[in-house]
């Protein structure tokens, strides 16, 4: 049975999804299919490959409406977007940050930061720090929660969930920090 | 063969920084120290606890002396220390944000921003706030690299590692962000 890139794709979101990280080898995609791995590695070339079309999947999936005018709010848009994204997908948080750190794809909010910040005339260093600084929080603070949820829920750990952190006020934290040196 | 605690430990370590995490198992450990996965269970009561012993003994490994006068200084040397202690295991920064995520372990870096803060006259609630913020930027910025430098290393990936970012400068945004709300 031949299947379209997006077939593939889909699945292995799906796999992802209901069994987590661990489980989305090309091995167990192939089987899901009905096909050899090497029909899997016909559309994705490695299996790095195939993490960061699902990466940015993901992305994809968790897209929301632009509404904010100022380039904070602007900010906070994207992170929240990226942050909702990876929760919505078990193990997301590890993927996108994988895939990220890969160099190979999740791209799309810390372009869209940079532009946010050009666009507000930050100056080019202070973007490049500041879109790094915000995405590392986000990844950091999605790791800890999805981490916990999924841990809490498995019954692997007994943590309050009530103790998780807030996400905006630390967003704001950095913010401020921005804020401050263009003051 | 009976073995401490402490030699279990410490092959663990060994183990997770030789092959990475994937393969810091009960069963693989036991096979090392020539024992039962039994054997292994008579010290650490699961997966979770053996865990977070190596998370904290990591961060034991990575301590380094104390010398600034100035809670950022003070900041900056907690938070430093804590990312050379993960990036000197193979998949650090994973075992010890998971361990934090999990509740279990891997406390003491931030029960140290918060002494320093409070001690600064830092308010209760931005203490809260930005001890996660630091550790959350930490544990995103550290898991970039290594994941990076480790896929690199390993020819999984070709990412440039000259693209890394540079910690200190994140790390002078956030706390930045901090001041800015002290002013």
């Amino acid at each position: 049975m031949a299947h379209h890139r997006s077939d593939v794709l889909a699945h292995a979101v799906t796999l992802l999804d209901t069994h987590g990280l661990a489980a989305l080898t090309m091995r167990r995609l192939g089987a899901g299919l009905g096909v050899q791995p090497s029909a899997i590695y016909h559309h994705f070339a490695s299996k790095q490959e195939l993490l960061a079309a699902v990466a940015d999947e993901i992305l994809v999936r968790g897209a929301r409406p632009r509404t904010a005018d100022e380039w904070p709010d602007q900010l906070r848009e994207v992170c929240s977007e990226l942050r909702h994204a990876m929760l919505a997908c078990t193990d997301g948080a590890d993927v996108v940050a994988t895939v990220w750190a890969f160099g190979l794809g999740a791209a799309g909010p810390v372009a869209e930061m940079e532009k946010v910040m050009a666009d507000a005339g930050v100056p080019d260093e202070l973007v490049a720090v500041a879109s790094r600084t915000l995405v590392h929080y986000v990844f950091g603070h999605a790791f800890e929660e999805q981490t916990a949820r999924q841990a809490v829920r498995l019954g692997a750990v007994e943590r309050s969930l009530e103790s998780l952190p807030d996400f905006d006020l630390g967003l704001d934290l950095v913010i401020d920090g921005l804020r401050a040196r263009l003051a």
